[in-house]
This record gives structure tokens, sequence and C-alpha cells, in this order.
């Protein structure tokens, strides 16, 4: 057993916040040549379209293609990857996907409207995109519950096209994403990646369709081209490393709450797993079985690289103390591994998702909870919020005004419009006034 | 009476898709050296925070300040500046205000959950931002609305802290404004403006607190440093051009439908205002109107300008087509003419606001009717809505797993996570597993 290597941090330390914001810190810069790179690929796509993307596609996956034919999977190969899946696999895809669209069938938003005394009438009409993208990475990173929590709510909006673009290096194609796609109602699949694939999705090209929306995580070159196209279509947040906190009041068996580390640490080198308690003895206890559990580890090496590098045990001096370091990092995913958790939650204000009690590991909300699995990383907790059914929908405000209305809004319109010199505001407000 | 200069387009004409994507088209690029002068700001405002916020407003304001509490205003400038208006634009901003804030309060979303059969709890629970900054711009395009509009969905939702920064251009301040964010509920008031605001609101500084959104319009270097920051913060959308869209069965008065036309076409020369009907008379009935009251226009040469390169009245076949046209168009302001609007709403897909009927003039909507005047602009209403409550607020997941659940989620979560090879999440749900 090789010794456990993790910072260990006490907020009673003098250093205690520069050591912690150190430990957050997290930037994922695209630099100059990342950049240059990214819009040089979007000009090509832009201009060239599919001729652009069988290229790129050639040069970046190592493929050796033709035509866009060859880079499109029909709706039958993604049955057919769903039918050739060993049963309790597609079981459990199957439950899981049922599970995630039964909770986001209770997230939809609704159109509303009221009427005014004078028979105006205000509201909101809430409507789904016509069409969504989906990036799905490719090679080690290729999840298929990512999938379906990219697509099913984007489905349950109503959205009417889903397209899912997923690159394929050196041909390889992931059949569990494939059964994936099938499942969650996913319309087309395109076997492309990187810039080129975003570019494609935000522009279309002859065979790919414009979406509206893009969604899904990829690597710096895919979150860079997402930054650049922004604005021409919609995107999510774009996605930092993933991590997990976990507040324990000592109640909680040690080897759960190291195992809840591990399957965020085993992400990769840059996730965070962070362990919290006001108890110094389970501190050590939980330690203690993260050293012992460690070496069992299928992805030990990645595991014990991010604990080494991002991990930390923390020690605080009591319950309020650990309510507002939930609140400073703001962690995607937070385990509130305490005996009254539901007392908790009205003081937290920052959590992507928040995972209560001992039983509820990070683990079954990942796949099949329910809600999603697509949360703010690096402290966007503070402003950004989970996937969802209304980032695959919009509003259109209405204002109806009857006639009285408009006579008696005029006024206070001409108002405030010739206060801001804009005096053909006014003049068509005035026009409404019943003389 | 100078001849009107507007494009005259038909859906009849072999070229008019080509037209109208040309009239349409709209980037609002920075280029490389817009964004290598704002980074450069960032990075300066970054490393010498106050000191640099001096210094750029200074250069940039034409200012000769020399801390930052020359840079401050205080609540009771605010005040005082609401004070003393005239008692007809105070009465107006208030009425205006409250009937904002009475919208907005119907906007609110709602914390919900629901309980399994087996006890276990999902959800979500909607929090406020912490705090979030406001963008002004000064100048000429200082506009008090804008004001109300921002701040108070931000107060609606809760959020504890609301800055708002507006730049001084050679020491100038709009009162109108100061007066608006007393009235709206802002908090602190920083006379600062460009990116080295957008900056300053991101990353914080000694007297600038960091803020966890900014919102409200600017121009290029503006809209580069949001985009820049995004991520590091959360952003509204990055505006273009105002535009509007106005239906009309032939049945309203075209000296009404033209003022409306002049309503945008008035705000810059890279407004948008496209008239559409099926009714070729009418069409020409506005196109004389429009003629005859251009000259009557304060902003006539703006007006003008905007109509003869970015205006189009536009002749359809019928109703079907103008919807046609509506979706395609996805305006900012989308106004319904026509003697049932009603029955054309469940056909709008896209809009940002949709004025409806012959006394709904947008005008309205842009000051006291309460919908929000900050909606999605250049098509962008394709996939974003305006500006409300929910940009100020942001959801965690919630999920409370009961003992039975833990154990029946469990064996799918470790199936899932094994075939994505994350043993560790396999192991984490499987100790929750009841033997």
């Amino acid at each position: 057993m090789t010794a456990l290597d993790i910072a260990r941090l006490s907020t009673r330390d003098s250093d205690f916040t520069a050591r912690l914001d150190g430990l957050l810190a997290w930037e994922g810069v695209s630099d100059a040549e990342v950049q240059h790179r990214v819009e040089t690929i979007i000009a090509e796509v832009r201009a060239r379209g599919d001729a652009a993307l069988v290229e790129l596609s050639n040069r970046f996956d190592r493929l050796s293609v033709s035509g866009m034919d060859e880079l499109t999977l029909t709706p039958e190969r993604l049955r057919q990857a769903f039918d050739g899946l060993p049963e309790a696999q597609r079981e459990a895809l199957r439950l899981a996907a049922e599970r995630v669209r039964v909770y986001h069938e209770r997230q939809k938003p609704e159109s509303w409207q009221y009427t005014e005394a004078d028979g105006s009438v205000l509201g909101q009409q809430v409507t789904p995109l016509d069409r969504a993208g989906i990036y799905v990475p490719g090679g080690k990173a290729a999840y298929p519950s990512s999938v379906l929590m990219n697509a099913i709510p984007a489905h349950v909006a109503g959205v009417k096209e889903i397209i899912m673009v997923v690159p394929t290096p050196d041909g390889v194609l992931n059949e569990l994403v494939l059964a994936a796609a099938h499942l969650a109602g996913v319309d087309r699949v395109f076997t492309l990646g990187g810039a080129q694939a975003v570019a494609a999705l935000a522009y279309g090209t002859e065979t790919v369709p414009r979406v509206d929306k893009i969604v899904g995580p990829g690597n710096i070159y895919v979150a860079t081209a997402k930054r650049a196209v922004f604005g021409q279509v919609g995107i999510d947040m774009i996605a930092g490393p993933s991590e997990i906190l976990v507040v324990s009041d000592g109640g909680t068996d040690p080897e759960w709450l190291a195992m809840d580390l591990f399957s965020q640490a085993e992400h990769d080198e840059d996730a965070q797993a962070i362990f919290v308690s006001w108890d110094a003895e389970h501190l050590d206890a939980v330690a203690e079985a993260m050293a012992r559990l460690l070496p069992t580890l299928e992805r030990e090496a990645i595991a014990r690289q991010s604990l080494a590098e991002r991990g930390a045990l923390i020690h605080c001096r009591d319950e309020a103390e650990a309510v507002e370091l939930i609140n400073r990092i703001a962690a995607e995913h937070l385990e509130l591994s305490v005996a009254d958790p539901e007392a908790w939650l009205p003081r937290v204000r920052h959590a992507g998702a928040i995972f209560m009690g001992r039983h509820t590991a990070e683990a079954l909300g990942d796949y099949c909870a329910g809600p999603n699995h697509v949360l703010p990383t690096s402290g966007t907790a503070r402003f950004s919020s989970p996937l969802g059914v209304y980032d695959f929908q919009k509003r259109s405000s209405i204002i109806h005004c009857s006639e009285a209305g408009a006579s008696s809004l005029g006024p206070t319109a001409s108002i405030l419009a010739r206060g801001e010199s804009l005096t053909a505001h006014a003049r068509s407000a005035e026009y409404r006034i019943k003389s």
C-alpha cells in the first residue's frame, strides 16, 4: 500500500484561503494558437461545406472516407447497435432512459398569461427549438449515459430534430453510444468531431443541417469552437473537469465515502474530489480507507494523480463552516452525507446537484436517478444550472393591449420615449391614445 | 418630400430568398485587433485592479480622476437624481417600474420536488445569484428604460447585490439613468465602461466586487469582453441591432404602421424595420405614409439610412406565407397587426416579443407594458428568450435516495458504469445495495 498523496487542509490554518483558492483555480485557457486553428477550421467549413468536413475528418481522425455518406449513420445502424447489446446492458440503459425522461417531464416550463382589468393580456409563450445538436466526444470519454442526458431533455422539450455528432478516431465506433442514441430519440448521427463538427452544426453544410443550439462536452478545440459560434447558435456551458465535494458528519462508512471520492477522481487527472468534515477522527478514517482502497481501483493511476494534484481533505470547525465552504466552492456535485440533509438544504446556495444523505451515491445520479448529469463545473454553479428541458425551449413575450389599455399606457410611454429623445417611439404610442 | 428609399420585395420574385438572406445577414464581428485590445485590457485589470481602472477610464473616457472614489456614485446621488426629475418623468418612471415588477413577479420559477414510492425524493431547488452586474452604455445609447428592464428582474429574482456600471465620457452623467437605478433597486454604481468595466465585474478589484453574471448591451469592445469572460461569469446574449417585423392584414391605419416601423428605424443606422402584407394596396399605402411622415421625424437622417440599408416592404401571397416569414426571420419584435392575432399565436415559433393587435404599439412594450424589452436579436429568438427573472436564478438538482431507492438503483448504475469502464462509480453504487 502506497501512502495517500492528498492535500490536508484545516480552516484554522493561516494560509487556508490561499491554499483553497489555489486548489480551486481552473481556467480552460485556449491559447492564441488554438484560437487561430479553430477559426481557420470554422472558416473552411463555412466556405467549402461537406468537402471541408471530409478532408478535416480524414486528417484529424485518421480516416480515408470520400464522401459524407461515409460520415453518416442511419437510424437502422443505431437500432442495430441497441439490439446487439447484452440483455443486461439493454435493460439498464432502458431503465435509466425512462427515469431520466420521467424526471425531465416534471421540469417543463409552461406558457402563461394573465388579463388585466382593462382587457390587456400579458404573458409568455414557451416553444421548443426547431433543431438541437449534441456533441458526443469519441475515444476515452465516450459515455452512453451522456447521450441520454443530452438528448432526452431535448426530446421532452419537443425539439423537432435532434442531430448528434461523434468523432470516430481511427474509425472506431462505440456501440453503447449508438445504442443510447437510438433509445434517446436522436434523429440523425454524423461521425464528425472537433471544431469542424461544431462549425457544421452552427452554419450547416450541404449534408449537415444548421441547428439552433449545440450542447455537450468536448476537448479544448470543441470548447473554443463553441465559444466562437456562440450567438450564431446557442450553446450550453463550457465544461471544465468534473468535481465532487463530500461533506460528512462522521456517521457514514469511511469506505463508502472513499469510493464516492474515487468515483470522481477516476474520471481524469484534472478531476477534483474534496472531502470536508468537522470530525478529525472521521477525516483520518476516510484518509485511511482511501489509502487502503486506492490500489484496488482499475483506474488507480488516474485517481491517484487527480487526488495528488487537485484533491483535498479539509478539516473545518463546525457545520456552519462546512456550509460556508459549500457555498464558496459551488461544486458540480455536492454530497451531503449527514444525518438530516433536509435541514442543510435551505443554506446551500450554490451547487450543481445535491446528493442527500448517506445512501445517495453520486454515481446513482450519474446514471439513473433521473436528474441530469450535465452540471455546472468550476464554480459556475454560482450562476448556471443543470442541463434541462428549459435549455431546449425559449420564450416569447406576449403583449396584447386592449384599446383602453393602449390608451392608458400611451402617455407614460410617450413621456419616457421623449426623455430618451426617441420621438417616433413617442408618436407611435400617442396614435393609440383615445382623444 | 424626398422619395422613400426602401427595398420592395415580393415572395414571388425568383431572387426573393437570396435578397431576404442578404437583408437579414448580420455578424457583429470583432476583428483580431479588437480581440487583442480587449484581452490586453482584461489582463491589465486582473493584474492591477483599481489602478488599471483609473488609468483606463482617464484614457478612454477622457477623465482626470485619481482614485476609485471618483468613479463611485453613492445611493444618495442616485436618489438626488430621482428627486430632481420633473414630476411627470418621475411618475412615468415609477409607473413603468411598477408594471415591469408586477409582470416579472409572475415569471418566477419555483423549486419543486416529488417523492417516489420507495421514499426517494427528486427535484430542483431554485436560488438567486448572489450578485449581478448591469452594464449600461453611456453617451447616445443611454436609456433609463434599460436600467429598469435589467435591474428589476434581478431584484425580483432575489439577487442580493446589484452592481451597475455606466461610463461617463467626458464626465457627463445622465440623470434619468441614475434616477432609474434608484428606482430599480441598484445597490452600487461605478462610472466605468468598456472592456475594463466588464473585466472588473468578472474578476473583481479592490473596490469593484466580482459578480456572478453580467447583463446589458454595449459596443463591440463590451461585447467582445463579455464573450471573453463567459465561463468566469455568466453573461446574457450578445445583442445585435434592434429589429421589428410588422405583419398587417390591411386593416390598420397606414400612418400607425409607418410610425411603428420608424420607432425601430430611429434607433440607429443598423436597426431593421420590415413590413409584411399580402395586401398590395395596403403595402403601397404604408409606403406612401412612410414617405410622407419620414421628413417629420426628429431622427429622420438615422431612420432614413436604416430603412435604405436594412429595411424592407415585403409582399407575400397569403397569411400562410406571412407565418413562414415570421418564423424564418425570428424577429426581436413581431407586431401582429391583424384582426385576430390570437389565431396566429400557435403558429409563431420564433419571436422575442409578440405585439398583438392593432393597438399594441411596440413602443408600449419598450417602456411600460410590463414584459422585458431586452430581447433576442438577429434571429437568435430561434434559441433564446427575453431577459427575465430566470436569468438571475439558477437551479440545483436534488437527489435524496432512500435506503430502498439506492438499493434498487444500484444494479442499474453498476451495469452502466462498468459499461463505461468507470469501476469506482460502480463500486460506490454497489456499496448501497442491500444484501
